[in-house]
């Protein structure tokens, strides 16, 4: 095999109350990779669709080439030539897992074409180089759930220990990217290096009940425990009519609604593909109502990850 | 039915990671209550055993009596008289549930007697009233499973939201108590009102993992997630040798070891009764290294809560 094309999906950081610590994968949106094999050493990008420019054509300066190359040097051969035309099918700084995605369907292309040397959870450090480079910062709830599908618990980073949580067979994400940009470095910057530990109280107790939820699954319980009371309140500033576009999800039937990863798109949970679709609708009708345009996108839980394209 | 008399476990509240909102009951120790009803209206206290004389008699005092009192107002009869022997069946200050097992053993007893007119979890809020003026707060991590049995999550307290969860069949846990006494009170003084984010984040891993790892359930899981960066630092002073008897809970094979509630008691679990033992002479041997006496208990997790005694 020279050639391959694969996909990776979009993702939902945090999911309320598990900052930096839960995440769970969509059916769409995500990026494209088109990896092939070269005789020329190293890893070139040859052209980055629908990026409108914006991001690095050098390969140690892009998420998805910068995984490959950390992943080739791990595997010990660095010397390999492969050629990368990445797709990016989701707005940028969207919160949606953008440049995971992309990182993703980078490293898992690259161990396709050579392969599987590694499982997909070998993966996981390389692809989190790339996060290093897109945001400051090697975090892994949105690569881990991209890269392993489903939904996904960072127990720890030190050592790394990712976990996959089982979900209920019906569970619906919307998802609302408004057409305004949050940069992930300025979304982490506003928040408070303290908590109150009345407040770790609360965040630890709908942490517990969430997963207890799914596992269960129990969705009232889901729903008492999609509440967050660390970063919300701080974060939603940046996110024009949040509290409208909330209220909108809830009344419309939502479990649960909050910001996705770092803002400023927000995701709802259903239980129902009907009730997320119009959920949908609720959400960017609050945001129009002020001007601001949007897109939506429903889907269920996304237990593949990643996945090669015919 | 005029008399009755009912048992309450023990319980472990905090579990390492879960401050405040996870605790879980043992076979034993725990308190036993003989309620007598009689012509004379109120609630009183005729003996308390095993408390050397440290206890409030009077009813509105004590965490059995106003926990009674407190269910007969709310049933709408607070003019029905009892009679109420406590027996302490286990050490006060202990960090083992002293005070939620006789309030839960009295407000239990009282419902048997009366024919049952609230359901267990029902009976909750008066059971937190005796943890009220036994430790200066509503809490609900020792009476609720002390209550309903097995392992609970308090999710929220406001409102009052209380979770049973799943944990496996073999399951056990060492308790040893040394013979020295720390006061809840001053236990709670010292914990700093703040925690650091990462801190914050570090825990809610640890939090998802334990909960992830009873229900799944995945006993390498809940070893890794036994671990809490928060308050045991800062409790574990008031406990000499801590760190030693720790260790030798862990290599004597404890998928985990921290401090019982508030301490000073320490709690270990593990995965065979076998071991449950041998973790327990470890720990007490640890302990008499510098010159301190303790009791061991043994058990399974208690999946009852109270029970009736012939």
């Amino acid at each position: 095999m020279e050639s391959i094309r694969v996909f990776a999906p979009a993702t939902v950081a945090n999911v309320a109350c598990g900052f930096d610590i839960f995440g769970f994968a969509v059916a769409s949106p995500g990026d494209e990779v088109v990896l092939t094999r070269s005789e020329t050493p190293g890893v070139r990008i040859t052209d980055i669709i629908g990026d409108e420019g914006r991001l690095p054509r050098e390969a140690s300066r892009n998420t998805a080439g910068i995984s490959i190359q950390k992943y080739l040097q791990h595997i010990g051969q660095p010397e390999l030539g492969f050629e990368m035309v990445l797709n990016k099918q989701m707005p940028l700084g969207s919160g949606l897992g953008s440049s995971a995605a992309s990182a993703v369907a980078g490293v898992f292309a690259a161990n396709e074409l050579l392969g599987r040397p590694l499982t997909p959870l070998q993966l996981l450090p390389f692809a989190m180089e790339g996060e290093r480079i897109a945001c400051g910062s090697a975090h892994a709830d949105n690569v881990g759930p991209s890269l392993l599908g489903g939904f996904v618990v960072v127990r720890s980073y030190n050592p790394l220990d990712v976990v996959r949580i089982q979900t209920p067979a019906s569970l619906y994400c919307t998802l609302v990217h408004p057409d305004i940009e949050v940069n992930t470095k300025d979304a982490r910057f506003i928040l408070k290096n303290e908590v109150s530990l009345k407040n770790t109280i609360i965040q630890m107790g709908n942490v517990a009940g969430l997963i207890a939820g799914l596992m269960t699954p129990d969705y009232d319980l889901i729903s008492r425990s999609l509440v967050d009371v660390i970063i919300e309140p701080v974060r939603s500033i940046l996110i024009p009519e949040f509290n409208e576009v909330k209220q909108a999800a809830l009344d419309a039937g939502a479990l649960g609604c909050s910001i996705s990863g770092s803002g400023p798109s927000m995701f709802a949970l259903s239980r129902d593909a009907d009730v997320a679709e119009r959920i949908g609708a609720a959400m960017q009708q609050a945001f129009l109502a002020v001007g601001i345009t949007s897109e939506a996108y429903v889907s269920e839980i996304n237990q593949q990850g990643p996945k090669v394209l015919a």
